[in-house]
């Protein structure tokens, strides 16, 4: 075992605007052994999420910087192959933050056991794990859609679009998907079963969106699921009904440090409006809760998902770079394994 | 009685951008005696705040726009003169939405009978009626600062911000006002009690007035009781902890059409801040609670306001203008009997 190699990407230097593969540097180090309490996992899938982007800056965050030279993080499902702690045995299915790496070694109180009977394993980086509670803390708790009541998602097709606008339906809300491209407009419309969709890209200005949004959304607004910002979240401003409730939970149109202001926030203060960032790590209590739900929902397929995946450990950088543009069709991950 | 006349303001144009004296029109017309159910009454003051620009102009908006030919909304105080309604005598002292007029023709259920005994009569046009349970909804619903957070007010020495102020004083915050010019900045730290105050005047630009503001606040922002917007509220945000709220009360900055866009919603995802715009008249529900306990607050001296009292009704147009643009200090009122 001590002959077995990691091969890991590292942040090799920290992007000004757009990222590139240049920040990125595949190594390879030695395996450790697990110690007491700690397992080494060989990890199946990465995930690739947008936030991912933040933390390879200095700017102001939620989190600390991912620092320059140590492993990009990232969450991770994968399969103990050693173990040193009581709770978790060879060939157990595990999550956690596993990082940009093929093997993991974990504290195993930092991993959770998961159950790939009836949830296939990749869920739990999607729909059953971090991007599904993000869809449905925002979704239940911030925007908590009345039946009747009309709902905006935008990245719509996206890892947790898709779940937001699943929930919403199944709350009785109409539901209005913005995402980039007819392919993703229709899989949106015709698979994941939204009232209607717009396609970003087919809007000249901001007038434009707001005459397609006022058409698709007859009687207002009255949430919106926000992971993209810009010209969109405007567009959505300038329909919203009173009291509407905007889930605050990306703003992928600036990430790379494009202009991305909220034109007229008089809206905000004449419509009532209610605008709350949120960050899924923060509200750990409701996990539990989120994650049970959502995996019944994907084990019995009612809760619809889609996937692109890479292959192999050297297509993570590009498969990011390409997710920041919005190439990926659904949860973006990487497969480690062959 | 029926020899009376009554002088009204008139809107006779809607401004295109800054208002001016041209847009209203003084009128006298005969006073009409009530009819079953109703009250004439004498208005003593007339209250002039913000919201009124935004009735002024056609754009949508949280009322109907004011219509052009018809007397100006605002609420008032004043005596009933002759009732026809049993809950009201000739003599009581009353508020209500009187209008920019002299004599006020009312429904006995749109006004309501107030006690001058021991609240001066003008503080119902100020920290003990519309402006005062703004405050207080704002500061408690929205915000609701713990003790020893700090809570930003601008429009610091105004009818709304200085009730915020020493409401947010009184749960024990570390309270910082943003005010026009070292008058009011000074009036604002040494009479209301807050804990220092920005005069925004003095900023030449947005960095400037982050770095003032994040020397004021030293622990971070908390919360806000936004009432400007512009670059105040793009500094609020700059120095903004995680999880901080901000009442959206008024964006007086942009109401003749400036620009004010927020420049940076990111801080807003990446802190976590809840941003939620609100109309006291949407919360009627809690203005028993709110106008008791403020009223006994000014009765008790606890309270402390500072009014701008301009003579006759005639002066009314060039004073609300001046309010539009800083010049009034504390609650602008206009004065209609000699």
């Amino acid at each position: 075992m001590n002959s077995r190699v990691n091969r890991q990407i590292l942040l090799d230097s920290r992007p000004t605007r757009e990222p590139t593969a240049a920040n990125f540097k595949l190594v390879e180090t030695p395996v450790t052994e697990p110690g007491p309490g700690q397992v080494l996992v060989r990890n199946h899938y990465l995930s690739l999420d947008p936030y991912m982007r933040g933390r390879m800056g200095e700017q102001k965050s939620y989190a600390k910087p991912q620092p320059v030279g140590e492993v990009m993080i990232g969450g991770t499902v994968g399969q103990v192959v050693a173990s040193r702690a009581p709770e978790l045995a060879v060939g157990d299915f595990v999550t956690g933050m596993g990082g940009w790496q093929e093997y993991h070694l974990a504290d195993a109180v930092m991993i959770r056991k998961i159950d790939t009977r009836s949830v296939p394993i990749t869920a739990y980086l999607g729909p059953a794990g971090m991007p599904g509670v993000t869809a449905w803390y925002g979704l239940n708790e911030i925007i908590a859609p009345k039946a009747g009541e009309t709902v905006v998602v935008s990245a719509a097709s996206g890892a947790v679009g898709s779940v937001v606008g699943q929930l919403a339906k199944a709350r009785g809300a109409r539901v209005v998907g913005i995402a980039g491209g007819p392919d993703k407009c229709r899989y949106v419309t015709e698979e994941l079963g939204f009232d209607a969709c717009l396609d970003h890209r087919s809007y000249s200005d901001a007038a434009a969106m707001v005459a397609a949004l006022g058409a698709a959304c007859p009687t207002g607004i009255d949430g919106c699921f926000e992971n993209v910002g810009g010209i969109g979240l405007d567009a959505v401003l300038a329909r919203a009904n009173p009291f509407a409730r905007i889930a605050l939970c990306g703003l992928i149109a600036g990430y790379n440090g494009r202009p991305i202001p909220i034109s007229f926030p008089q809206l905000l203060l004449v419509m009532r409006i209610k605008l709350q960032g949120f960050i899924v790590s923060d509200h750990m209590e409701m996990w539990p809760k989120a994650l049970a739900e959502l995996a019944a929902l994907v084990g019995s397929g009612r809760l619809k998902y889609r996937e692109t995946i890479a292959q192999g450990l050297e297509a993570a950088p590009g498969a990011f770079l390409g997710l920041l543009n919005g190439q990926n069709f659904g949860k973006q991950l990487v497969k480690l394994i062959p």
